[in-house]
Order: C-alpha cells, then structure tokens, then sequence
C-alpha cells in the first residue's frame, strides 16, 4: 500500500501545482497587459502626451524590459536600471562637457576624445559585468549604464541640451518604472519568496517518495520489474538540478520587502545551505539506479529476507524527512531533538543487524541517516 | 603517486585554464569597446550622421544589448532581435492604420482600439513566452517583438508618417545588428561549440581523478584524513551542477555556422546526452562521500586486505574514463570496441572476488562500470 498512497498523493499535488501554476501564468500575463496599457496612457491621453512628448517612449520601454513574473526580479531589475541611467547618464553628462570643453564645440579633438571614452568605458564595463558575483546581481545594472553613458556623451555631440535630454528620460524611465512596481506588488503579487519557501519544503517531500518507490522496486519480483518506469528518480533529478533555479529564487527574494509571513531578514543562505544538503541525498538516491538496474541481483530469497526491516528504515527515513519538510513548510520549530534523534538512533542501530547479509540496500540508509541527521543539525 | 601526480595535472590544468580565460575575458572587452566605438561613428562622422540622423541611437542599443561573449550567442540574439523588430513593426504598422481607418484620426476610438490592442498582444505575448521551448530559445525574440509593436502602435497615434520611422530603425538595427557580427566573428571568435566541446571532454578528466582521489582517501590511514580537504569532490560537483550551462551552451552551439572542425549538423544533442550520463556518474561519486564520513569504518587491516583489488579497479575505470574523453576531444573514433570491453569484463569480475569482504568501497566499481560502459555504447 506504500506506493499506492504516495503515488497518488504525488499525482493529486501535481495536478494541483499545474493548474495553480497556469492561473498564475494567466494572471502574470494580464498584469503585464494592464501595465502596458496603463503606460500607454502617456501617449493617449493629451494633456500627459503635452508633458511627456516623444520621451514616453522610454516608459513603455522600461515596463516591457523590466516587468518579470517574480515581484522580487521586477524590483531588482528595476532598481538596477533606474541606477545604472543615473550613474550612466551622469558620468556621460560629465564626459560631454569635458570633450567640449576641451576639444571645442564641432571640432575633431572633441569627436576623438568621445570616441576614446566610448572605447575605454564599453571595455571596462564589459570586464566588469563578467566578475561573477556582479553578474548575479547586477549585470543588468552595468548594461544599462553603458547604455546610457553611450547614448549621452555620443548625442551630446549634436544637441546643445543634454542635461535637459537626460533629465527627460530619467523622469520618463521613473513613470514606466512606477507602474510596473505598482502592478506587479499591488494587483495579485507573485513572490519568489513564497515560491522559493515552497520548493524548499516540498523537496523534502519528493525525496521522501523517492525512497519509498526506490525500496519497493528492489523488493518486487522480477518479472514485474520491466515495464516499470522509474518516476520516483524523476523527482530526484529536478531536486538534483534545482541549484541553478534556487540561487535565482534567492537572489529575488532577497529584493522582496516585507509580506507575509516572511520579514526582512529572513535567512535565505540557510535555504540555500539546506538545498544543498538535499541535493547529496539526491544524489545518493539516484546512484541506488544502479543497483536497480545491475544485472547481477541479489537472489530473490535473501531479498525477502531482509525486506521488513530495510522498510522499517526506509518509512523511518521517510517520515523523518516529511517531519522536517513539514517543520519548514509552517515554520515552527521542529519536533523536539528528544523525538526524532532517538528514533533515527534506534534506526542506526536496525540498520548494523541487517547490515551482513547484504549492503546493497542498506547502504542507502546509512548514507541517508547521516545526511538527514546532518539536516536535522542545521535546522536546530 | 596516485594523488600526487592527478593532483599536479589538474592544478596545471586550472591555472592555464584560468589564464587563458582572463585573456578571453580581456579580449571580449576590447571587442565590446571596438564595436562601440564602430557604431559610435555614425554620429561621428557628418555624412553619417544625416543619413542616419536620431535614430543612430537605435543602432547604439542595439550593439549593447546584442553583444555577448560567444559569437553563437551574439547570433542568436541579434537574428531573435531582428526578427522580432520585423514582426512587430509591421504588425504594429497594420494596427496603427487599422485603429486610424475605423476609430478616425485623434478620436477617442482610435484610443480605444489601440488600447484594446496593446492589452491584448501584450497579455498574449508574455504568455506565449513563458511557455518553455519558446523561454528556452526564443525569449528575447518575443521581448523584442511585444516592444517594437507597443512603440510602433502608440507612436502611430501621433506621427504620421508611421512607416517612414519603422523603415528607418529597422535599418540602424540591422547597422547595430552588422556591427555587432562583423566584431564578434571576425575580431578573435569565442565559439561556444568549441567551449561546449571542451567542457565535455574534461568532465571525463574530471570524474577519473576523482574516483582516484575518493579511492585514496578511502585508504588512508585515519589520522592523516582529518585534515584533508576533499579537493576532488568540488570537481565533481561541478560536473554534478553543469546541467543549466550545458544546456544554454547547446543552444549557442547550434546558432554558430561551419568553422572549425565542427560542421552544421555537429550531434549537440549527443553531447547533452553524455553529459546527463556524466552527472549520474558523479552523483554516484558523491555519494561515496558518504561512506567516507561515515564514524563507522571498516577495520583498518580489512581495509588494507581489499586495497590493491579496489585500487587496480580504480585505476581501470578512471583509464577508460580519460580514454573515452581523450577521444571526445581529438573527435576520433574510440579504441576498437574489442580493445575496452574485455579490459571492462575483466574488472567486472575482479570486483565479483572482492565483494564478499567489503561492499562499501566496492559498489563505487560496479555502478562505475555500469555507467561507463553506457557511455561507451552511446559513443559506438
């Protein structure tokens, strides 16, 4: 009855998380509409047409490029290009009047110290964005700060007011800024945090499954064995994989303000520490395929014989994890030590009687006991 | 002399591995400063400058935004940028006249419907680009599309000669999108084939020497191990976590055109394929980092009873492992098949005389052997 229940407790919640997630797509596409529309305004509505002129331009543009599904990578993106055009659009600024001021309005010397500039600022800008912990945070930010040190100091050559130009822009770049910030936190938010929270709970839960559904292979027979697609190893590799989304989840987060349950500080590193964890339990799930799938086999005797307490393990380990999954998923305080590290002891200690007559198994809950243990560490 | 001398290849692996990518990093920014300066020049220089006129800033954003480290990925955005630019613009162009046709120029109904159109290709747009193989490929195409019809519709709401403005962006676009491929090209190309080619091959480097490394320690006397930083499992985790960058690598591969040994229809595909075999190989390896932790080892004389079984295994293994990398990398056909399998089946069965005493150290070889020899018959 093991696989059964879990299978479709899997099943139930990826239904449900499917169509959870499509309404949240719906609704992040129409936002994004809105948005659009509302920006728009500053064409369509004449007196804010008066105002804004041909600049309005910019504000469409800002929301298109800067509106993200996560409220938290619209904040960082955001602010990342509201302070790269300051930054850009000051030194450009600077660099004009210099190149005037030096080189003459018009003349020769000004159109090569402006090149120069160009040359040394694109390739120093370039360097910089390729550091990786600037990259991860704020590649967006350089970019458009050379963008906008580019366009500025390049035009100053022709118009006469640049400052007046980029004060503009800046406004404009702010409204479309202003209205995405204001759809994107105010109507039906999308927080990474929640996502991030969530995910980081429910790995617990799908590496709970994947034991279970890995032990109850090893013990069926093995005519049955064939046709049997291996879904609890799918789970396990989407845990496996999940860095490269976790540290983008985190990175957003960390941008979020206060919502929720979730307060400024929220400790995002242990999310990380904790995902990482899971990830070498993951691992050393999906290294048991190979056992699975050897040809050589343990005889089907000796299976048996070791069958009920390899499954008392395998519920123990599993029930520890959806304990601690659950703890992080409400965020209250785990169980006690006193609760779970007895029973993971007396575990330890099943695990040394069944441990001779075959390790192909059980190794699996050794390894298991010592990073759930490692978990259960980091949590207290 | 194990460790010592796979330890001394891999440092001089990685200080000439890191030199020369700070010189691929310098160089990539000095592409970056030549292509800005390139495009600098259309307001430069005067004759330029009235061709072109305002709307060189275009041709500016274009080479910031379009230009990135490997020429595949310079490729691919650039022909996403230019494709989506067409398709906007002249979808926007047709709205713009359909909104003037039936609402009257400056009416309220004209708003209304361009209005009405914004919301609804922005909303359609942002949903087609969640759906994952567009995500996957197509993003920024999409991104760009929903930005030219936005600019292009709206602006048509004032301007009126709506087409003359798309024609002439579109072509300092495609000045921007000229630059931006003459420089990457044709200046010092970084290909991302070549980058995904060699990544490939080195994982196999990698994973032998860790299987190496993961043996030795195993062997150690245990109080030398305290001290021992596990140099060897950071290289595997590396391999264990390159899913995301081989994937966007395939990507840019794909974009790239002949150069090199790599013709158009080089086997991406295969190369992901071997790589998700890799990382289920060093997920294995990882997990024996668990039993290396483990309080509970095995006796030290029991120990040494299987090491010189254990390390002949190891040794095999991580040869047929540098052998089937070397032969990636020089793209020749693997040793004849006759040459590598028996040498395989016959540490098959060393392994059988040795799996009695102890499996901790041992199930790393049979799930090894398993898994490398897949590999072998994917290459075949």
């Amino acid at each position: 009855q093991f696989s059964f229940r879990s299978f479709v407790s899997l099943f139930k919640e990826k239904i449900q998380k499917r169509s959870s997630d499509d309404t949240k797509k719906l609704i992040h596409s129409i936002k994004v509409g809105i948005a659009l529309v509302l920006v728009s305004l500053l064409y369509l509505l004449n007196p804010l047409y008066k105002k804004a002129g041909e600049n309005a331009m910019w504000a469409i543009m800002t929301v298109v490029v800067v509106f993200e599904f996560f409220a938290g990578a619209t904040l960082s993106k955001g602010i990342n290009r509201g302070i790269g055009t300051i930054l850009g659009g000051s030194l450009g600024c600077m660099a004009a009047v210099f190149a005037q001021e030096v080189g003459g309005v018009g003349n020769v010397g000004n159109a090569v110290i402006v090149g120069t500039s160009v040359f040394i600022f694109g390739a120093a800008a370039t360097h910089f964005r390729m550091v990786p912990s600037i990259k991860k945070r704020y590649d967006y930010g350089v970019m458009i700060f050379l963008l906008t040190f580019n366009l500025v100091v390049v035009s100053g050559l022709r118009a006469t007011g640049v400052m007046e130009l980029a004060r503009e822009r800046l406004s404009t770049i702010g409204m479309g800024f202003g209205v995405s910030i204001f759809t994107s936190l105010l109507i039906f938010p999308m927080w990474a945090s929640d996502e991030f929270h969530y995910s980081t709970a429910s790995k617990f839960e799908n590496l709970a499954s994947a034991i279970e559904g890995c032990l109850e292979e090893y013990f069926k027979v093995v005519s049955e064995k064939e046709n049997q697609p291996s879904a609890s190893f799918k789970s396990c590799k989407l845990v496996l994989h999940s860095k490269s989304k976790d540290e983008s989840l985190a990175n957003f987060a960390r941008w979020e303000p206060w919502h929720g349950k979730f307060g400024f500080s929220h400790p995002w590193d242990k999310y990380q520490e904790i995902g990482e964890v899971l990830r070498e339990l993951a691992a050393t799930i999906i290294s048991l395929k190979g056992c699975l799938q050897s040809p050589r086999q343990a005889s089907s005797t000796l299976r048996q014989s070791i069958k009920e307490p390899c499954e008392a393990v395998g519920s123990s380990l599993a029930w520890t994890l959806r304990e601690l999954g659950d703890s992080i998923m409400e965020m209250r305080r785990c169980l006690p030590k006193a609760l779970i590290l007895p029973k993971l002891q007396s575990t330890r200690q099943e695990i040394g009687l069944v441990i001779s007559p075959s390790k192909l198994a059980t190794i699996e809950g050794g390894e298991g006991l010592a990073i759930s243990s490692f978990v259960f560490l980091l949590k207290e």
